[in-house]
């Protein structure tokens, strides 16, 4: 009904907002208290962002499956998860949370709401970053959500908090978060300029992972659960 | 019965001293440790705190509901989880609770049993946080209680590790807390002053996300369990 | 039968070896590694001793009950889940296991393989420390064990990661773990002279939880799981 | 059926890339912002390497079981769950997506696709450090794939992590991860000569894990899950 859906939109603003608000506050909660380390700016960066989806996707999961993200929304789309008619509806709910989140990180910070960021991300080497990060994310999205999607909240905030640290651009993975970490001239900002070849590799990176996904787990019996070493019957 | 209510009174009472022993000692310990790098005794105290949490919520939820926060026993008895006649009582295990946490901890590390703090915290940024803080501990709270709340425990401490990152006032979120942290003038204190303020905040935050989330799982079906991507039926 | 208890008390005796193992050898390592920043090293320390806590109580609970503890084998006794002829041959087992961690922890950092603490632990400060660690980790179990078995695992490491740093002794809170890091002139040592206070403290703070919880969990169903925020009825 | 096959191949292909990918990229990135701290680039190894684990088992282990890894493949065969005529295409595909996986670091770094490592680990401390880290990992997966087998991903995630702290080595404990980490001259890397010694350790103390879990867990009952302080009928 109505109302439910406006429950699932409202779902999606609120949870990328708080995402977002996590990881641009905690940037620049760790830049004010880290003396120069960007090791540990960061790893508290890392920390807090990691935990945040572990909470986020946990909370609002049960309502609107806590995509906050438009390349998770898409490729749920195209699998038949989500109706096309709300792909859209969806993504902008996340890009308008998005937007809020960083001006609620700047407002609760004391900073001036919105600053466009001048932090250069961009290479050959950052593109193919951002590809393999949502290549990883959407593998690792379906990858459990088939047969175990409870921990579906784990493999992703685990996936983020790794991923983090084994691309050269910290994992944007998202494009709603990249639109909206251009707004923050802080730890975790994008040149605006930037973020559009960002977008580009994440949605290819994730598009690629599903179509894979879809013959990887085809034979994949859709109740199998509590399996970690199972041995499928052989030919 | 009777010796029942007292088990819980004293469940509430235990909880709370332990997570804010947790709090205030591990922010004595890390700031004696860390040569005066704040970011490594915000982690520290991070990661004691948000692990507290998850050992603490699963050691008392089967008693009391490891509420450990009177914002959360408002909320409860708001809902109708709690009843109001205990509201009361729980609130003033909570904060006694609370109190002997900070004694505890200083008592563990030879300090004066109480002192009070003179770390200022206030302003309007801050009391924003507190506001964002504790509306985002409610509603994660009620997004995982209704559908999946064994998650409860992960879904708290994984919130609070971020949350306190992602403000200001690096999270209270908790009246009873910010009482107790008053009496300690180490890394974790507050202002005596100050802390009105905070407990106001925190009450607004919690009561708002409560309303809210009255109003978005009210369609949820309350036996969802194991839900990510659920795909409720569209009108 | 007899092959089934020689099987528990390996696995006593390799949980335990490996508990150590971790606790001692991550303090090694962080110490060599952390030019002197000492909270990064009982950072490194904590998270390793955490991690391993978790991995080796899934590993061993379903064998032997992964009890690493003379404390926790002598409380399980108590309340007459384990019989009371293998407390001693539990607690044996575990001891041997611990002295043979140390060991193993400074064959595999290529340190002579016993060499006895210098550090100096003590005073009531360190004793009340104990007292409460060994407290709190004992009511997480009784709390959970009873009504959520299968979260122990993650309550006990998180309660240790905790613990270590809301205590000012760094929680110990293991006799067996406490005689063999005397054996250990290293990060994580303990003056031989100094253990025997530690292992008062640890039983009779052990002690005093399983007795309080006896009473604490008493109306509670045993069969009570995933419940986070029950409401028992009312008198 | 052969697709179900092929997908098996490719998830232990991919897993083993993206696992690869984590430890040698998250190594160079931590190096490149440590300013020097050995102990912050190791802490930020670790917690890549530890969430990228429970991340990919969570994901690849419904079909191919996750091993990642040929002597838990070797292991898996010796128990009869991996067909011994699979065991050798599952080490290829591990050994080739652990190669990938350096290569695309390299590539997210703008690093020179190859490099042969000048970083030199060797000698009996290690030696014995690879031996106890494979023992313990297995040990590990064998304790909880039989009777608890949902819970794998967070114990070896769990287990690595500490175990990069408690071995001299850092805890290769994977033939597949060593190869590919002889090619990368980076903080993770392992001098060529010294590979084949580390491999020799892994499959030993994997083997003798196995050998000794075989008879651990004889009498233990094939379903019994959420047992975390089991009391096995005795003799």
């Amino acid at each position: 009904m109505k109302s439910n859906l406006r429950a699932r939109f409202v779902a999606e603003f609120l949870g990328t907002a708080f995402l977002v608000a996590a990881v641009v506050g905690s940037g620049i909660m760790a830049e004010r208290l880290s003396a120069g380390n960007v090791a540990l700016v960061l790893l508290a960066n890392t920390i807090a962002t990691g935990a945040a989806l572990v909470a986020l996707i946990l909370a609002f999961g049960p309502i609107s499956g806590a995509h906050l993200n438009p390349v998770v929304s898409l490729a749920d789309a195209m699998e038949g998860g989500l109706a096309w008619s709300l792909a859209l509806p969806y993504i902008a709910a996340q890009i308008f949370g998005a937007v809020c989140g960083t001006i609620a990180a700047h407002a609760m910070f004391g900073l001036p709401l919105v600053s466009l960021s001048r932090h250069i991300r961009g290479g050959p080497a950052q593109f193919l970053s951002e590809f393999i990060a949502t290549f990883g994310l959407l593998s690792v999205i379906w990858g459990c959500s088939r047969s175990r999607s409870s921990v579906v909240p784990f493999a992703v905030g685990s996936y983020i908090t790794a991923a983090y640290w084994f691309t050269s651009s910290t994992s944007f993975a998202n494009p709603a978060v990249s639109i909206a970490r251009c707004l923050s001239d802080t730890f975790t900002g994008i040149r605006p300029g930037d973020v559009p070849l960002f977008v580009v590799a994440q949605f290819a990176g994730g598009i690629a992972a599903t179509i894979l996904f879809r013959w990887l787990v085809r034979g994949l019996p859709s109740g199998a659960k509590d399996v970690v070493v199972p041995h499928p019957s052989e030919s």
